[in-house]
């Protein structure tokens, strides 16, 4: 039986961080194993929001940086494909033809939208039409491989509906052609950032990435937000809502210390910097052996190409398919096809006919 | 000295009329001396506002009505580029790049989009994305030949305008790649239809087309709307706003006898059937030329077929040029090539040195 495909992925925003790992990475890392899965580096969606020359300059080197985090934290390419969006094709296609298919008013109605324009302060007027049209692109990166599952937060939801909507409307005008993907609700949990403000996010600098070295790891870590009514060591402190033993819950393997140290920062007797220094102990023995396959694979030339290489080239393969099924149910291009066999039957004529007299 | 180059044409609603001629089709005859002209099939188009597979499946020949009209009226492929959008592939690329340079609200803004869905009786909340998306997709048109300039009625300036802005944005962002398009104001006479009713066109069934035989002119012509309050040949007439004459001001090439028809029709002395009969035999004189060339053309079978498959080779070239310029300055592109070529040479040598084991 054919493993059910999945499709997801990220913009290429450079390294990647441990809010990445929890939120998406450990997920995908599973589902590898039971799914056929097409993660896509959707560099074009960059473009929504940032078009500037300044951004697409950094695109490459974010790819490269991206996909050496992905394989060291396990993303396997001989399971998995790994391709680049904007060297697929078919990608335009389909989304100028989904764009007939759905309503402007669904896609201004969706909240996530307005979300996108506001974190990258884009006032109201000058919010791109590209990027209102956003979900219809993700929906031809979903249909491209005909996708059955895209695992996706509560907050994306919606945008798996309206692709859901832009499938059944395409199979009703013009035939079965892609099966509906299914939204997979994971928590997505979201992690905090360093600071304490909101989730880790590279823009907001409170980020411990998965490739910084265990200096910068300890560094960060010292610098973490606590319980800030907690001036000496022997205060009471507060364990909930605080990043640094939700860090100690998700990423230190030692409970029983987890406890303890809880049950002596609530009793105040542990001091900040020994919380701490068990973290980023912690977090240091997670990051090795992610670290050490990472040099490995730098140390590997052309690695990283070869992996992105081949999966683009397999997706270009899987979308040809796909958008030839799509043209021909639609009818659209057999004008073209009817076109070019008469026009080449009359010239090939006039050649013999040429070449008889 | 080059020509400058010239983008119009016409979605493929299938046979031309009267309307057409004088709309643009005069015009277009004598700009393809002075200018590069490129006519666009604008099968993508009618996907706005007709996406329906029975739309679709008439667009074939449709197509092949109006390109046998084009040519039975004086468009001389060997001087101009006939060519299907939908078989050039870099339209697609192109409309999704320049979705990201014009705000939603530039393109909402747009009187003539709110008419188009008013004319295909879409509901407001029913509008379809690309529809709003449609002078975008416009934009690409122009700019793919890199057009100069773009004969245009006065509703449509506002587009030009907008392909200036995006061709504008796009220089400003990424290099100098597009001229920027100029509107040519023609009058862009609109002709009335032969039931009074509004400017001739097919939906509406008032039309003459350009290919109606000559019994066919002649039955339309005594069917038309004239002033109603004459009851009798002898009372006086009015001339103005009377299609019939509006059709002997433009076809009749007897100036003295519409001169003469006019006064007689103003004094009641002379009756609807005589002026009929007149510009039937006017209209069937302009039409004899063109209705022998498209027998002629209809006769040689594939021809029109070769026109509009050489036309498109041409344009794919010449797109091709201009969607390679296009993302080399936007270097979007430029890491999947550098991505392939460290791929490969990875690979090549991966290749050799198993041979030379």
């Amino acid at each position: 039986m054919e493993k059910k495909r999945i499709l997801t992925g990220d913009r290429p925003t450079g390294k990647l961080h441990l809010g990445h790992y929890v939120g998406s990475l450990v997920n995908r890392i599973k589902l590898q194993e039971r799914f056929d899965c097409y993660f896509i580096i959707a560099d074009l969606h960059t473009l929504t929001t940032k078009p500037e020359k300044e951004h697409i300059m950094y695109l490459r080197e974010n790819i490269r940086e991206m996909v050496l985090d992905y394989l060291a934290c396990g993303i396997n390419p001989s399971l998995s494909t790994i391709y680049l969006q904007s060297a697929v094709p078919a990608i335009y296609e389909m989304n100028l033809i989904f764009e007939m298919l759905i309503s402007i008013n669904r896609l201004t109605g969706l909240p996530s939208i307005k979300e996108m324009a506001k974190n990258a302060h884009l006032a109201e007027e000058s919010v791109p039409f590209g990027l209102i049209g956003y979900p219809v692109l993700q929906t031809a990166d979903i249909l491209m491989p005909r996708a059955h599952v895209v695992p996706v937060g509560k907050d994306n939801e919606a945008h798996i509906e309206l692709a859901r909507d832009i499938a059944r409307r395409f199979n009703q005008y013009y035939g079965e052609v892609f099966p509906l993907p299914e939204a997979m609700l994971s928590e997505v949990p979201t992690l905090v950032g360093t600071d304490n403000k909101g989730k880790m996010s590279k823009s907001a600098g409170n980020c411990i990435f998965l490739s910084d070295d265990a200096k910068t790891v300890d560094k960060k870590v010292r610098g973490m937000y606590t319980d800030p009514n907690r001036v000496h060591a022997h205060i009471p402190g507060q364990v909930a809502n605080n990043p640094v033993f939700t860090y100690h819950d998700i990423f230190n393997k030692d409970k029983a210390e987890v406890a303890e140290l809880k049950a002596r920062y609530e009793a105040g007797s542990v001091g900040d910097v020994e919380v701490k220094e068990s973290l980023a102990k912690s977090l240091n023995l997670f990051l090795d052996p992610i670290r050490e396959k990472r040099k490995q694979l730098e140390g590997e030339k052309g690695l990283v190409e070869e992996v992105i290489y081949k999966g683009t080239l397999k997706m270009q393969e899987v979308a040809e398919k796909t958008v030839e099924e799509m043209r021909s149910a639609m009818g659209l291009t057999g004008g073209w096809k009817k076109i070019s066999r008469i026009a080449r039957d009359r010239m090939e004529k006039a050649k013999k006919e040429l070449l008889a007299s």
